[in-house]
This record gives structure tokens, sequence and C-alpha cells, in this order.
């Protein structure tokens, strides 16, 4: 029986929905639609993505701090475009005790309005800069699309925002570098595969000079995002007054950016790399790497409790997460459990292994299964290790880029939509009328022009805008979104 | 100059209040009353005494899960008591967007009635028993007393609750006996003395069948609440229906309990172990341990950085948390800074320590200063780190026992309090009347009897209750509390 991926490419909705139950990832049946319960394994994943995050946050010389979740309503409205931006989906608090509130608060929905005033109370001089901060906490949004566990919630439990200030413009494009740096050390981690689009102006965060995206295509070849990076040049500064003093003497506002990630990047994690039988975790942040699975015979005198303790013992010091599954129910159950989560690798062992000082590992994303020797235990478990992390991103990144086409025409375009879903790209003059255009006639996203920028024009030359039959300027990419 | 205590304990509400800004432990100028911002510093801290915590709670076998911040009303309803003890703190959700919600929300003030509904779910046999879990989140309180940094707050940002299920009441009581093991690990990290009281009947927690807290005296002689633990017996159980199949296949309620602690270990810490310098942190949670100050002289020919850099190497592979102060300001600059981070050790190098291969060692909470050689660094730095953990302990149980006095008379009682606050201890009838009426007469709290329960008739014997004249069952304890 190899890897069958049916029902995950054909029904990945159904399918997802119920590996978030049945892995033990949330629990969906909390009385507020769209808040969901993290289950302890789902949490220990994130856990996982989250220590990637802090680490790459201190090696950059970001900060963490805390900020409180709720917003006076005084704060949330200082920045014009921000307001319209959020003002439809944020939760309000009116009322505290019996007693109406004097100034009504807002649950976050992100935290620039929160920090900005604080910003500019903190920095005063160019020595401050670059400030760099970062939190990870609980958001709110009242999502009226249909809601979806990690993907469209109204708490987003898990959200990671880094706010940075700066003296220059060029200085916070560098911020806009490095972000797309620590990204792809936390995608590759995750073995995702990803593209990066500067998003029309029409689809910026609220408030933004530009913003870029990052996303995924999950199985049913929708995209999602899962992970943005803005420049805000001076806006917030202005409307928040966050001035510092340059080495002249005179005051400037200062150039910001922030960087956004979330529970999302879990979400395409479990996607992307699942089959019919469940989730397949990448090592690197699977909070069971190896599941040993001792296989007792009756009569037999060996004791395969103790060889896989030792075994388990020998992985442990070496630094892997180990659990020995010691339930008393047959085998093929727990061989359908730890596949369902995920558990990149297993280790059977017999009475016979016990005899034969071996032992049979069994891949998660093959399926495959070899004998190895005791003594190479700890070396094969490394090297499998390193082989399922690697081969889930070529698998991925495969999928991936056999759904990026490129067409000419409109025409082309709704083809691939039809046939089967994927990125379209697609020479585009610029406007928004056109942009606009084409999402109505495509019934998709503009996900935006491929960033870095030099990249948004490979391949426009002597090509027209479809719509407009002007000159082509970028290269527009289109996808239905999650 | 030795240690000086005289501001942190004559003016310790001013000392606290201006610590926690100077040391960077949080910043109180958020824009709403009671909610404060967490800064790098003081996050660092709290996030060390989390993950003991959270190692903690795995040794145990807690799991770990995280519940949304938003209780519908009609959840939050179920307990009757609970109700009452909370309907005039809580901040409501009334609206999403432009729209009323049809069903309003509850900021969660403790997470019992968001988590009690998915017991009833997730519990169905006696085999699910003892069912352990933990979260570590953000809850909400409206208080209307004088609100202080990280002590009584309107956002709880670190709050830590476990909530268990148990087949029978005996098994629920061996749990809090395992809470207080776990809250005396956290507290021995934190070099905090503590006592434990069985609080009177009007100071349940709201919905407890009894309540247990734990506290630790802060300087200016007031007590500060720092755990909780509750026995609940099945009152949630009912209300939230909450029942197992027995062995036997009958279905009871379980029995069920919680356990609770807060950002209010890191104000017991912060404030317990100062002096006038400022902070002095343990060092197992301290987030630099040793701070290394290399102090250059003009003209000298040796590399003060780079034998400090040798000597921070060295301290790292040793498992130390070691920062080196290499900004260009003066030493004593340097010292006062971190004197009020309370590193709790400091290493000086200068060019003569370079030339004869040796260093300068100085407590934080001692002051003391010592030369010793660069090739026992190592082991002097352990070994003084330890003496430091052990030293604030001692230090802080001296303070401790010194200010429990035990009485037998309200007048005597009235004189503790106006001598020198401290906690009283004093014979007690049991009645609420008679309790109620001490609380009066003392302008003070009753924080309960001692537990574990032996311990709350000790010295009672032929003791009369000073209000009533009645025979003493229990001594009780009595404090002015934060």
């Amino acid at each position: 029986m190899g890897v069958e991926r049916k029902r995950w490419s054909e029904a990945f909705s159904e399918w997802y929905n119920e590996v978030i139950e049945t892995a033990g990832i949330q629990d969906k049946r909390y009385p507020v639609k769209g808040m969901n319960i993290w289950l302890p394994y789902g949490l220990r994943i994130m856990r996982n993505i989250e220590r990637i995050i802090h680490s790459e946050m201190e090696r950059t010389g970001h900060n963490e701090v805390l900020f409180p979740a709720l917003v006076p309503e005084t704060e949330f409205q200082k920045e014009a475009e921000h307001i319209v931006g959020f003002e439809d989906e944020v939760y309000w608090v009116t009322h505290a005790g019996r007693d109406p509130l004097d100034v009504k608060l807002v649950l976050r929905p992100t935290s620039e309005t929160a920090m900005y005033s604080m910003f500019s109370l903190w920095i005063r001089s160019h020595a401050d800069l670059p400030f760099k901060v970062y939190q990870i906490v609980n958001v709110y949004r009242y999502e009226t699309k249909h809601t979806r566990p990690l993907i469209r919630v109204r708490e987003i439990s898990r959200f990671f925002e880094a706010h940075t200030a700066h003296d220059s413009f060029e200085d916070a494009e560098k911020q806009i570098k490095e972000d797309l740096e620590i990204f792809d050390n936390v995608a590759k981690a995750l073995a995702l595969p990803y593209i990066v689009s500067k998003r029309p102006e029409w689809d910026k965060f609220p408030g933004a000079y530009y913003s870029v995206g990052a996303e995924v295509m999950m199985p049913d070849g929708r995209t999602l995002q899962i992970g943005t990076m803005h420049n805000y040049r001076q806006n917030f500064a202005k409307a928040y007054d966050i001035q510092y003093e340059t080495e002249d003497g005179e005051h400037e506002y200062v150039h910001q950016t922030t960087f956004g990630m979330s529970e999302r990047l879990l979400a395409a994690t479990i996607g992307i790399h699942g089959d019919d039988r469940g989730m397949v975790l990448p090592p690197e942040v699977a909070p069971i790497q190896v599941v040993i699975v001792p296989i007792p015979k009756k009569d037999a005198s060996v004791d395969v409790f103790a060889y896989a303790e030792d075994i388990a013992d020998e992985l442990r010091k070496a630094g892997f997460r180990v659990h020995v599954d010691e339930r008393d129910i047959r085998p093929g159950r727990k061989f359908y459990d730890w596949e369902l989560k995920g558990v990149p690798l297993r280790v059977e062992v017999g009475p016979r292994d016990v005899a034969g000082r071996k032992a049979v590992l069994a891949r998660r994303d093959t399926l495959e299964k070899f004998e190895v020797g005791r003594d190479e235990l700890v070396d094969a478990v490394r090297k499998t290790l390193d082989d399922v992390q690697k081969s889930l991103f070529e698998r991925a990144s495969q999928l991936l880029s056999s759904h990026i086409k490129r067409v000419e025409t409109v025409e082309e375009a709704k083809e691939v939509f039809e046939d089967r879903r994927g990125i379209v790209e697609i020479p585009w003059c610029g406007s928004e009328e056109c942009g606009l255009r084409m999402e109505e006639e495509l019934d998709a996203k503009m996900l935006g022009t491929p960033y870095p920028e030099e990249k948004a024009r490979e391949g426009t030359e002597g090509k027209k805008c479809p719509i407009c039959g002007r000159e082509a300027k970028f290269i527009a990419r289109f996808a239905r979104t999650y």
C-alpha cells in the first residue's frame, strides 16, 4: 500500500476539518462561532513553531513585548484608512460590571493602534533607531465569511506581529528584506514552499504604503496567505506623532514596518503535507519525531518493552523527541493513530528484532519500511528524519510549481481555474481598472505582482494587458484564495 | 557601603511603582487604567517563571490547552454562586462591527465557564480520569480598587490556571496536595517563603467547596496572595453536567479542582528581594545571571574587552546567562543600571585583572566584592549564584517569620498592626460572626486557618476565642492584604 492522496486532493475541505479534530489539533464545538479550542497535541506543534519564531526574533534583535488586548476607541480612530479597514470587523467592549464604559474599548484586530501612542513616548532620538519589537498574542476579527479552524476565525489565538521604526525609508526597506529572510527560515522548518507578491493598491493593509504577502497553495489549489510585511512609510508616525531627533537636532517622523504571521502556519503545514491517512509533520516541528511501537508476541521469552525503552533512551540522549506507545491495544491500531497524528518516523520492535538486534523503521511520508541494525539505529533515525524533512519540501514544491501557470489571455486563465485550480500569472498594464476587471472575470483574487520588484517585470517584454491591450508593465498573479 | 533597605521598607509603595518602570518591567502609561505594557526585560523574567511552570505541569502530567477568551453569557450563567461572585467585575462585549450581538460575550475573568461545557463532552469514562489540563492566558477583571502593576490590574496578562477532574473527593484532595508541591517548587525557584491558609467560608472562590491560598509578605507587612487551590467538589460538575461512567456502568459527577497563579509571582519576587538600589533577582529566573563589565584604562596595553568576551564564552558554555556590557559609558553608570535591574552577579575586569589573570566578583544581594583567579572563575560563579539563591530565601524567610505574631486578644492584635504590619495568628471559635467581627476590629482580612488542616488546631488547646469567649477551635490568621 503506497501513499494515497485521493480524499486529501479531491475532498480537501472535508479532509481538513476532519483531521483538525481527529488528530487532536482543535475542538470546534466551543459555543462561539469561529472560536476554537486548542487541544494539547495541536498546541504542542504550535509551540514548536513559536519557538522557531522566538529564536529568529532574538537572532535579528527584536525585543519581545506584550500590549493589552483592549484599545480605547480614541486611540483606535487616529489613522483614517486603518479605521475604515477595520471598523466593520472589530468587537466592542461597551460595559464593565453593570456600568457602561466612558470610553468604549476595541478588542485588538491587530496592534498598531495599541502600540503607536507608546512608540511616540519611547522613541526620542536617532540613537533609539532602528526600534524593533514583536509579540505573539490573541487578536479578534468579526469574520462574516464562512469560518474554518486556524484559517478564518474570529479569535486568532496565536497572532505574531513585529513592529519596527526606522530613520529612513531605505532602512525600513532593509527591514522588509530581513522579514523575508526570517519568513524563509520559518517556512523551511515547516517544509513549506511559497510565493511572495506585492499586493495591488486596492488590497493593501489599511494604512500601509505598500503590502507584501507570502502565499502557499493548499491541495485544492486555493492559496493561503501565511505571512505579510508592510511598509507604512510615515503614515502611522504622523497619525500617532512618532518623531525622533536627528543627529542635526531636527525632528523627523519615523518610517515604520510590520510583519505578521499566525496559526495559519500550522494550517498550511497540516494541509500541504497530508495524505489520506492524516497529517505528516515535518520533523523540525513534530512534538513526537519518533514513535516506538513494541509488538509483543505471546509465549515469546524476550522483553520487547525493555528493548523499546532502551532504544528510546538512546534516541532521547541523541536529542530526538521520542514516545514509546505501551498501550494495551493492537499494533495496527497504534499505527493508525500515529499515522493520523503525523509522527514522521515509526520504529517497530518485535521479538525477532530483539533476538536479531535490529528494528523496523517506517517513514510516514512515503510509508516505506526497512530494517536497521540496533547499532546503526541512531544514525539511521537522524538520516531518515533529515530525508523526510527534505522530501516533504520537494513534494510540496513540485505541487506548487506545477500549479503556477503563465498565460496571456483571460480565456487561458479561465481554463486554468476550470481545469484545476492554482495560480495564474498574466501580463498586466498596472491599472486598477484592468486589475479589478480581471478579478471579476476570473472570479479570483489578484495576489499582486511578483516580489522583490525586479521579478515583477520579468517576461513582460512585448506582452499586452489582455483587458485594455496596452503594453504590460507587470506580471499579475491571480488565485482563488482562502 | 552595605545594603540599604530604608526606602524599600519605609516607602515601599513608591519604591515598587518606581522600580517597575525604571528597571524596565512594565510601562504604566497605556491609556486604559489598570492595563499595562510588558517591557522586554520584565517579560524575559516572566517567561523564565513560565518555563518553570510549564516544566512542573509536564512533570505532573497536565496537558496544555488554550480556550477562547470570550465566554457566551449563557455559559457564564450556569453556576449560581460563580455568577454572583463575578458579575460585577466582568467586561462585556456587546457589539461586533456595527451590529449588536445576539448573545453577549464576557471577557473571561477565569475560565471555568469557558471550559466546563467542553469537559462534559471530553470526559466519558473512569478511564479518562484523572483529567488534568492547564493554560496560561490573559484574563480580565474590572477592578474598582486602586490598581497597581502586576498586583491589582484589569488585564492579568499572564494568568495560570490548572483544571482537573477526578473520580472521587479523595483523588481531588490528592490533587490539591500535588498543587501545593508544584507551588513549592515554583516558590523555591523564586526564593519566596510563604504561608498557606484555608480561606474562611465567606472568602472562598465563588462556586468552590473550599479554597486554599498561598501568601507572601511584602516589605510593608501587607500580604500578597500568589497562589490559590480550590476543591470544587461536584458543584461545577452538576451545573455543567460533567459525568463519567464508572467501572460498574453507573453515571457519576466528577470532582473538580483548580489551581491558579499569575504575574503576581513576579510582583512578589521584585518586592521581597529588593533594596534601595532596585531589584535583586534570584539567579534561577534572572534573564542575565552574570553581567561582565570591562573597565578599560587609557594607555593600558591589554585588551579588557577580549578578556571579558573570553570569560563570557566560558560561562555561557557552562550554561549561564551572561551579558557583556560594552557600552561607551562610565563603569559606575553600568553598575547602577545592572544593580537596578537586579542582575545577581557582576564580574569586573580591568587591565590589572587581565595582567594578573583574575577578576572581581560583586554579589548583588550583599554587595560584597571579592577577587577570583581566572581559572577558578566558573566554579566561583556557580558557587556564588547558588549562595545568592539561598541567601535571598533565608533573608526573606527571616523577614516573614519575624512578622508572624501569635496573640490571644484583640488588643494585642491591634498593637501588632499599629507597631509594624505583619500577620497575626489568634485563637478563633470558628464562627463566621466572630471572624467578621475580628476583621472589622482589626481593619484586616482573615487569611484563614493554617493549612494543611492538622496545623489549623495546633496551639488552640485551652485557648478562647477573644470575641465570644468560647473554646477556640482554630488558629485564624489576619493581615492587611494587597
